[in-house]
């Protein structure tokens, strides 16, 4: 996606340009509300950048709104915050629409488990056990404000929100939820396995294809009139 | 679809097999409530039939469901109702994620005039301006019971249940629905065009890509435990 973009926004800016994102996603991983920001001089019109770059770019990947920020602004340090969703089709057949979208889990999950144990997930904590970060040697110290379980309908809704995350923590933390959900674990497992801080003791990574990046936020910036976030809504409402 | 799912009830029962779907879905078009029906005799339990057949189909296709129908049941013939679905994103940006569900139109569209443009639809009419009978020279009458169109977020729904429809008939009917959003006909310009009873008088064919088959209705019967359907809820509830 990074690179893509970058041959895009290049294109049209004549000049290499490199474009620093607010959140990492793995292959598979969706995004509806990821931010970017990128440095140029050019005389092109703001407003019609998106449209420009929505010609150019694949499909499958499209410029929401683009809008010119103070020099210092950077997508990635100065974002305060980041929200994943994680899709589950929870019922015994798989669904064709959905297949990209949602992982499949055809045994029923029990989420009043499972929320129990997010709640063990939730605040300031050393979460070496789910993921490692950019470069080895860094804090592993993450802060979750936010770690909601719900179904609606057929589907098992999750929903987190952080500081920022170590690579993969999220779909290691919903891996892991996934086996109290199944009874494989109990919810105060999640927090052994927290507090043992040792990635050997993550059962499991959730499939990609069920994490969206839905939302980052900033501290005094609100970007654009979000309309429909997408993701947020290929299971109904956001919450 | 046809021929794959032909393929794999095949594998199953080791004779051919003819499936009977009670909507067609031009390539494109997506359906998240198909009812199909065939004839075996064979011993397999129809508990598990879904589940064998899941494995066997690729993931852009699957069965929800499987069970026994008396032996007059026709999927085609016994259909009471079809309902479909046209999901239009209607905002300057397009989306990367539902960039296979929905059409994309930047321009507004006037939701009050395509609901009134759609009145003009419902009914038993012929509808020959709209589409072409599976046989030449067969009867193009047809009856629209519920025509809604309502805008959600950023999208633009149209709903459409009628008995049965001619071939490429909802498309046009929501490709000229579209014009009167944007204000190049007329809401009464639908009903001249539907009384021409003349296909060059359809302007346009909406693309395929938004259009769903939701649901099939017959006469005192009812499809298993019908979840989520994926496709009422790519926008959120259904209405």
């Amino acid at each position: 996606v990074q690179g893509t973009l970058e041959q895009a926004i290049g294109q049209i800016s004549g000049v290499p340009i490199r474009v620093h994102g607010a959140g990492r996603t793995d292959t598979g991983v969706h995004a509806s509300g990821q931010v970017v920001h990128f440095d140029a001089t050019w005389s092109l019109p703001t407003e019609s950048l998106a449209s420009a770059l929505n010609v150019l770019l694949p499909p499958d990947l499209a410029v929401r709104d683009a809008e010119e920020a103070s020099v210092e602004f950077h997508a990635r340090f100065d974002a305060t915050s980041r929200t994943y969703r994680y899709a589950v089709l929870n019922r015994p057949s798989r669904s064709a629409l959905l297949a990209r979208f949602a992982h499949h889990e055809r045994r029923p999950l029990d989420v009043v488990k499972m929320a129990e144990g997010a709640r063990e997930l939730i605040g300031s904590h050393d979460f070496a056990a789910f993921g490692a970060p950019e470069e080895p040697g860094r804090s592993t110290v993450r802060t979750v404000d936010r770690f909601a379980v719900r179904k609606h309908r057929d589907a098992v809704l999750v929903s987190v929100r952080g500081n920022a995350f170590l690579r993969s923590q999220v779909r290691a933390m919903v891996g892991t939820l996934l086996l109290v959900g199944r009874e494989k674990l109990r919810p105060d497992d999640v927090r052994r396995i927290r507090q043992s801080r040792s990635r050997a003791n993550c059962p499991a990574l959730a499939p990609a294809k069920g994490l969206c990046l839905v939302r980052v936020d900033y501290d005094g910036i609100r970007f654009g009139a979000r309309g429909i976030e997408e993701n947020e809504d290929l299971f109904g409402q956001a919450e």
